[in-house]
């Protein structure tokens, strides 16, 4: 998985971070791309890096502020006007629905695809054979969402050269062995498959939260992920501010991932008033948490895969 | 009056020009400074340049295709955010109220100051000491239209010199004499206030077009007109695609700015696939047109006074 972080500041645009948006490309399911967050220009934004519009199938909101959300029909109007044809599936609280539809209606903009609405709560919101996403309601002045994406444990390869050595030949049988049934071989032997079977591959889990004051219950729902992107709108003597306003500072972020044991701790949404400072920001959140990140515009940040 | 063209695109944002935008600076009146139109990432642009959000107290929507209205409700959020409190006036077809109003509610959305929505049709839609405004249909895809700007016509300076030649000093004497009336002086003497002021000053005029099929009307719109900022989305190559889709050639468009005895045309809504090609763009629309100017984003152009 690749995330490109489009946008990382918060509130209004300035010139060193536009507002939110993220993209995660899968690099082994031909190359979809979903979107997290819309903010005014994430199309722009797009188009300074590697992320192709027509290639983005499901975008997720995680709340409706407009840092968060007023990109959106303009990046859909753009997707169509390069001609996708394949559908768009958003998923966001209850209100995105309504906002583009006003916007495509009262703009006269015809879409070349069809999109489907889906308005988020609690629970599992997707699902397929190699990733299922996950909803958590979080801390914020207005309803505000966290994504859990947690891939399928990916089964363990064959040992082909012990099932040779033992005369047993590649055909249907191979796959039977995969799934780890027990056989009766034609010679009459009874072997076990699992036997034949390389360790599972854990599959990786990644949390992409939307604003919110630091949460107790963070800890839980990204427990062991592979990499949390949370924000991290202020630093620690604008405490109060943060709270007043439904966000978080960056080091009550760092304490909660590193209750989690989460590998790779990533603070995006961050104030245009740090502009310039940003050594001083990593220094004093990696004082919490060592490695932590603080994304700027335009960042590739690149999940290896589980060993 | 300066012209800062923000974004000098069509449809679409691409890497070297932005979707519609366009602001007005009025030198001479504490720099309000007014916009016209407001395609996605208009505030954006806003920040590149010398503009001050905050200063706009008039926007413009020359019709309501998202290349000329996305980015109205995060341009008005940052204006609050940037605490403006002075009150803001939008002129626009029917929609716009809608348009923003659900983008502010549905984000939550509290503005600092008041919006005044004005739905426009034909005729004057502003009128104060020194400007008016005045607007006429276009013919594009949906209702689009074209706003001039007359400024009023300043008197002429009093002929000081000739007054104290005559013995008439300084005083209220001089207000009258300003307005051109006939006055009996203390001594007896009759004299015509007209024949101590310099000529008057003709107001400058500027039509400012939304998208448009090229208009015979426009020539008596924008009769010599000091400035005429229009559409020039396709060569004349593209002469029936820029009719199917509401749009005029450059060439067409010249030749009604020849017409109307228009000082200085300035082509906007540049196709982008015309990227790298502004020279010949420049070079078919001069063969008509001499010193014809296709704007680029960022440019900024100065209307002298006058003379
Ligand atoms: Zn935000
Ligand atoms: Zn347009």
């Amino acid at each position: 998985m690749e995330f490109h972080f489009l946008g990382t500041g918060s509130g209004v645009p300035s010139t060193s971070r536009n507002v939110s948006g993220l993209v995660v490309r899968f690099l082994q399911k031909k190359s979809t791309q979903w979107l997290f967050d819309c903010g005014e220009a994430t199309q722009h934004q797009i188009l300074k890096s590697p992320i192709t519009l027509t290639k983005i199938d499901r975008i997720f909101i995680t709340h409706l502020h407009g840092d968060h959300l007023f990109g959106l029909p303009g990046l859909l109007c753009s997707r169509s006007a390069q001609g996708a044809k394949t559908p768009l599936t958003i998923y966001g609280p209850d209100g995105v629905e309504t906002f583009v539809k006003t916007a495509l209606t009262i703009s006269k903009s015809y879409l070349s695809y069809d999109i489907h609405f889906i308005s988020i709560d609690e629970g599992i919101i997707y699902e397929d054979d190699s990733i299922k996403v996950e909803v958590m309601g979080l801390d914020h002045v207005m309803p505000s969402f966290a994504f859990k994406l947690t891939e399928a444990d990916q089964q363990g390869a064959l040992k082909v050269e012990k099932l040779q050595e033992l005369g047993i030949k590649p055909g249907p049988i191979y796959q039977r062995i995969k799934q780890g049934e027990t056989i009766e071989l034609p010679d009459g032997r009874i072997i076990d498959g699992n036997e034949f079977l390389h360790e599972k591959k854990q599959g990786r889990k990644v949390v992409i939260a939307g604003d919110t004051r630091p949460l107790e219950q963070m800890i839980s729902f990204s427990e062991s992920a592979n990499l949390l992107i949370h924000e991290g709108t202020f630093r620690e003597d604008k405490k109060s501010h943060a709270e007043q306003f439904g966000h978080s500072t960056i080091t009550e972020v760092a304490s909660i991932a590193k209750r989690a044991n989460v590998d790779q701790l990533i603070l995006t949404h961050i104030s245009s008033r740090y502009a310039g400072a940003e050594n001083e920001l990593e220094e004093e959140v990696r004082s919490v948490l060592d490695g932590t990140i603080v994304a700027h515009d335009l960042m590739v940040y690149k999940l290896m895969n589980n060993v």
